[in-house]
């Protein structure tokens, strides 16, 4: 950990930029990084630019213990998932920092995590600001895909398979958990404040997948999100949502189908495909060791999402998803 | 005015990015807007992109009394102006909106300013997220520029003009102004409230100016960022600096010169040129229909910024410039 004397060490605004140039991979295809008025970098012929941006506020994108380097890593990764979900492949990012004071042991520990992920996926950190507020984290990030692999929310058709990656609920249980102020579960914890974006997931989706999105507000809200834009509706099945084992045990099913339908945070892609991809979408989550699940089918509609129960019974949720303006 | 209905009028999170959406106008180059997981845009083939990020929060960059409009005008015109210093031109931004509460009057008059100057420089809105947390607005563009057009800090050579466009020191007054609480030059405070991002005059200047800048720091700070990125030294004209006839009416020339060297929010661009490129820049400048005077030169030097009186004395300035952190 730091040193007591470097905890309270308060940095120019000059000081604090260098302190995080100093620490940037370079990509060829930065001309121009940090330091400049703007970033110059050079797109590759061919492919569209997937640009998203992605802000995180102390107190309601992360509890307000969270550890410097979790938020680091956190504000990237919500960032690089939304990439993921258009199937793009991530090359640079831009990183405004709002701080109520410069403290250099926390930019440290911040970019420990920010920049670990970033070099995960060779990620370049461009450009962006710092400013003097209260704790915020805006991240743009820019990736390439091409016009044909791109993944789109509007693309669900009728007879489609919904799947979605890796396991859900664990990051709402873990904000329960932290709420709760009990017992608490450091595999469910590190859910909520590391989540993994599934870049090499959505890349691996293109061509093959019809619509894809990332489950940032809820399963249902986030289906409900590809039912509209697609005109279709969904048909899921409860029993089929997939559930970590650690979240089985620590909490009941009256907890965990809550969390898996309508809790936020996961990060994990949830896509349509046709049923004659089966076969391929196996070997392509297995290639890039990422564990992918049937949960339904699309059906004719305009945006409605059913949840059936193991009794093929309509099971109503208790919470729609994530809104952060409706209290 | 908006009625006391609508003043009042909370709005869900996803009814705000509907409003915004509406309102967004189109580009033949944005494939995918507002919507999805990501943006996705076709950059021009052979062009490098611009790309910048800069943040707006309150009490810290305008103040607290600022009109909605104003605010969403100067929340891009600082980033327009980051572009034009590389000579860019814009085409693409994402908005992240932190706002305490949802209400549908000021949302709507910070669009009415960010549209307006979004719509003058044919910008297209393709994304962001908007979140609930204290007032900020992050923003990122992107332009295209010519390899060979681009303008760079550390490009001043020995032997250089140095320019300024429009005036300087009238932000810094409107804002001492507003601190004092007495009288208001409401010409001052539109010059602090609605800047004017110089994108013709730097895409004017791309092939003809070595080193620009935008002035957001103070004209010494600036350009001594200018300096030591390109390991020369400058000597500046007090009496050459441009000021306008409101500023020169209003205050008295101790605190007019320290205005005009050190006070912030100016978004006039200081460019470095050869001699032999007066005539052009004069015309470019004239096409353009922005003012340009020219301040000083580039001498040998390690970043030093020396000003020099009528009398051609050392001139000391009583501050040099903005920094967020140093209090």
């Amino acid at each position: 950990m730091a040193s007591p004397d470097r905890m309270t060490s308060r940095i120019s605004e000059f000081d604090l930029i260098a302190r995080i140039r100093a620490r940037v991979a370079a990509r060829d295809d930065v001309r121009v990084g940090i330091g400049d008025d703007a970033a110059l970098t050079a797109p590759p012929p061919g492919r569209w630019l997937a640009i998203a941006m992605d802000t995180l506020n102390v107190g309601v994108h992360f509890p307000d213990d969270t550890a410097a380097a979790d938020i680091g890593w956190k504000a990237l990764a919500v960032n690089l998932s939304d990439l993921a979900a258009m199937g793009a492949e991530p090359a640079w990012c831009t990183l405004s920092l709002s701080l109520p004071n410069a403290e250099a042991a926390w930019l440290d520990g911040f970019l420990d995590g920010f920049l670990e992920l970033a070099s995960r996926h060779r990620v370049a950190l461009i450009g962006g600001d710092t400013t003097r507020g209260p704790l915020s984290i805006c991240v743009a990030v820019h990736g390439f895909v091409d016009p044909q692999g791109a993944l789109r929310r509007d693309a669900a058709r009728v007879g489609d398979d919904v799947w979605v990656t890796g396991t859900l609920g664990d990051a709402a249980a873990a904000l329960h958990e932290w709420r709760a102020g009990g017992a608490r579960s450091e595999a469910l914890r590190a859910r909520l404040d590391r989540p993994t974006p599934r870049v090499a997931a959505g890349r691996a989706l293109g061509g093959l997948a019809h619509a894809c999105i990332d489950l940032s507000d809820g399963l249902l809200a986030d289906l409900g999100h590809v039912c509209r834009a697609s005109r279709v509706g969904t048909e899921i099945a409860l029993t089929h949502l997939p559930l970590s084992s650690t979240l089985s045990i620590a909490h009941p099913p009256a907890l965990t189908q809550r969390w898996q339908t309508a809790g936020g945070d996961d990060y994990e892609l949830c896509f349509t495909a046709p049923r004659t991809a089966r076969l391929a979408i196996e070997d392509a989550m297995s290639v890039c060791d990422t564990p992918a699940t049937r949960i339904g089918r699309i059906v004719a509609g305009s945006g409605e999402v059913v949840v059936r129960d193991a009794e093929g019974e309509l099971w109503t949720p208790t919470e729609q998803g994530y809104s952060h303006f409706v209290e």
